[in-house]
């Protein structure tokens, strides 16, 4: 059997009490590393709390390891309960969907516990769900790829009036260019992308587009640490967000389309300069 | 204190760690019922299994408690910890929001425990978050009211390649119209609506409109009980789901757009005719 299993967002006790069941009953336990350390804000010694609390010894999984050596833990998974542990919902990463499509066609019984992730989590600042459009991701750019297909997405997203929800770029246990050239592995040190960083890549390519999709005057909400007890809110125009430091990784940013009074009065207890800010209790 | 506790889909050991901990930790512990006692399969005797894993007496707020009378438990969480408790999480309807807003209002800290709603889970029947365009409600029809409005919607999402999220209308507590003319109010037996309703009715006005938004023939994914042990998933075109029953509440429905490879082989374990249907050993 295959337990995949959410962690939510925040901290170990994230975790469902149905999760933390599984995993307590299985033989193997593997946690899938690129995000997963980065979003729960965990060094090595992080991962001994994590083991603490769940009362097993967890074996991290780095990108390598489930892109290409899934069939290890796949094959345990024949004869042995094997939980392999996801930060958010196991649907939140298409890696995922891959490990529970090759384990099913083994033939392997795939049991999966859900959790919080950023695609619904991000309600906390107040903007409906039900009124996203597409979500987008936005890439590091390097001096030779920068890639704006994200662009029309989020003018088709804001054309009718839905609030887009960004995704930014994480590079964990990248293999460095000269690594590459030369045969041998050597990582670059992890990157996140800020939401100044994002702001300003997407007003270059505004800039270089000159479609009018968005511009320094553009409400936006950036979100850091989401879920997590220190998470911080802010809502701001592009250029007002530019100059705000959100802190540690990980953050997402909203691009907000047309608004609804009860929408207005939660952005209200965010914004910039409005007259509370409350954005650092939202969390337990 | 008011805490804000997502319960999750499923049954009561879906709660996070950090949810039970808070409700454990709470001198009043208020439920929402009109949508949680269905949604988690519950009669009157379910409840006193949720408060005996809770280990805390519950009172079950119905609609016109949350919506009209919230001043009580408001006033109750100036001076002591109050729990509110939602299925899924606390941001999927408005009605939250509203509370949380009007909580701040008072200067009550609020505090928020995520958990997976529809809104993330549906990632189970292998469509990506990513490509889902904005959600849609399906409200039942009457003799004299057949709003169309998500016609529009579904049409700009096709027409992009994304998929839809229909939420399928949930009747409970519902004042019957004779007791409102009459002044008393007696309610209405509660109905949810079918995944067979819901496209009968998408079909109606399709065929009123005929702008070829979908069809018959159009790909969609019906879900039901998501997230619980017994969930079912069946994929198809509408003609075919609408030959499908699957079962007690809740249900909703995805209405397909453009796929990828990995999608499609997701999709493959829950189409009707395909070589294995497991959609039964989904979820743990």
């Amino acid at each position: 059997m295959l337990y995949v299993v959410g962690l939510g967002l925040g901290n170990e006790k994230d975790v469902t009490v149905k999760g933390l069941e599984a995993i307590r009953s299985c033989d193997k336990i593997y946690m899938e590393a690129y995000t997963s350390l980065l979003s729960f804000g965990l060094s090595p010694e992080g991962l001994s709390s994590l083991e603490k609390f769940y009362e097993k010894p967890i074996t991290v999984a780095d990108r390598e390891m489930v892109e290409e050596k899934a069939d290890i833990f796949l094959e345990e998974a024949r004869s042995l309960d094997v939980a392999f542990l996801v930060v958010g919902d196991p649907f939140g990463a298409t890696t995922h969907s891959d490990l529970i499509v090759r384990a099913r066609n083994l033939g392997i019984d795939v049991r999966v516990v859900h959790n919080a992730s950023v695609m619904n989590a991000v309600g906390v600042c107040g903007l409906q769900l039900y009124r996203y459009g597409e979500t987008i991701s936005i890439p590091f750019f390097t001096e030779t790829w920068r890639p704006d297909s994200f662009y029309e997405k989020v003018k088709q997203n804001r054309s009718l009036g839905l609030h887009t929800l960004c995704l930014l770029d994480i590079r964990v246990k990248e293999p460095s260019l000269e690594s590459l050239c030369r045969g041998r592995k050597v990582y670059e040190p992890p990157r996140f992308m800020t939401v100044n960083t994002a702001i300003e890549q997407m007003l270059e390519v505004e800039k270089m587009r000159g479609e009018g999709a968005y511009d320094e005057r553009t409400e936006c909400v950036g979100l850091a640490r989401l879920g997590s007890e220190d998470q911080r809110i802010v809502a701001g125009s592009m250029g007002q967000l530019l100059g705000v430091d959100l802190g540690q990784p990980l953050h997402c940013l909203v691009i907000v389309g047309q608004t609804h009074p009860m929408e207005e009065e939660m952005l209200d207890f965010y914004r910039l300069h409005g007259s509370s800010n409350h954005e650092t209790n939202q969390s337990a």
